[in-house]
């Protein structure tokens, strides 16, 4: 039951996939956008490469362990990015994406 | 905060993915696979859109409600299908499904 | 030989989710970005939803149609926002959204 | 204009994506599906990493290269299973792996 003994990294990637959809579009309304590209633009590649992870876990893909290697890799890029700035969905998803990339 | 609103769908958006995806991999090492082949298709499809309604709500996206009403559909038809077989990973799909397709 | 009878629509939804991508990224290096907030958020959602009708389209899927319908919509609303910018990347969106809405 | 430099690169994806989802189903209405489990799987990974792997590139990531180089290594796993049957879709399929491993 493969899906088993990936079910707490599944969990992580889906909600860290859902913090960084949130993030995007939350990055798009503050005043000051311009500041926010490069942190809207890992938010995507996050949530994209979490999503995927999580799929080939729960398939047990051979190729799962890879997968979730390059993920924790974006993870960790987008925390350190999101973690410089102050507003709620930006240290709410460097949370969430620390959490996964320590995970993986 | 468009996600807080949609919690608890985009939690079974995902969990309903989860038990797809486990579903279709699961039923390509039964016995009798041909019997299952539309079970898998549905399974594809369901996970599939899961995983993009899920992300639609967590962006707050003005078509997040109509994506919903199609993955409904889908998750519906998955759930019907899944609820004929007797194999634990069908069942526990036909249920999750069935959540998610009563939630949208 | 379902994605054969699909094949045009197939390469109209994926030609329009690398433009929609592209337009996406490129919205977020303009200078005036919050007035870009409507058309970023419409290429996610357009970009994701192309990918997701083409596989759908080369599967087979017997939701293949439903998702196509959506899909046409969500171009069609991709259009029309980034039919009103000037920048070249939101021309070349709106024309591919075009297209793909005409064909579904 | 990341898109441009990467289309050629992008549209392998697709047209592998397209291959895979065209391969799993196909094999899944092949007489004898069990052999053809880790095909499908196979499949399932290739399409959808190829699908991340174009948009990763159609938006320039700054990840774009590193999963291009894990999806060339599933494209060529893919492609080495598909080379063993000798049914249409399989060695079609084997083609457009083995065409986009190479390009990456």
């Amino acid at each position: 039951m493969p899906h088993e003994k990936f079910k707490s990294c599944i969990d992580a990637c889906y909600a860290c996939a859902t913090a960084c959809d949130h993030c995007a579009v939350s990055c798009l309304d503050e005043q000051d956008v311009r500041s926010m590209a490069r942190c809207i633009k890992l938010d995507l590649d996050c949530a994209e490469i979490c999503r995927v992870a999580a799929s080939y876990m729960a398939r047990g893909s051979e190729f799962a362990q890879a997968i979730c290697r390059l993920c924790a890799e974006v993870c960790q890029a987008c925390a350190e990015e999101c973690a410089k700035h102050q507003m709620n969905h930006c240290q709410r998803c460097a949370e969430e994406c620390r959490r996964m990339a320590q995970m993986a």
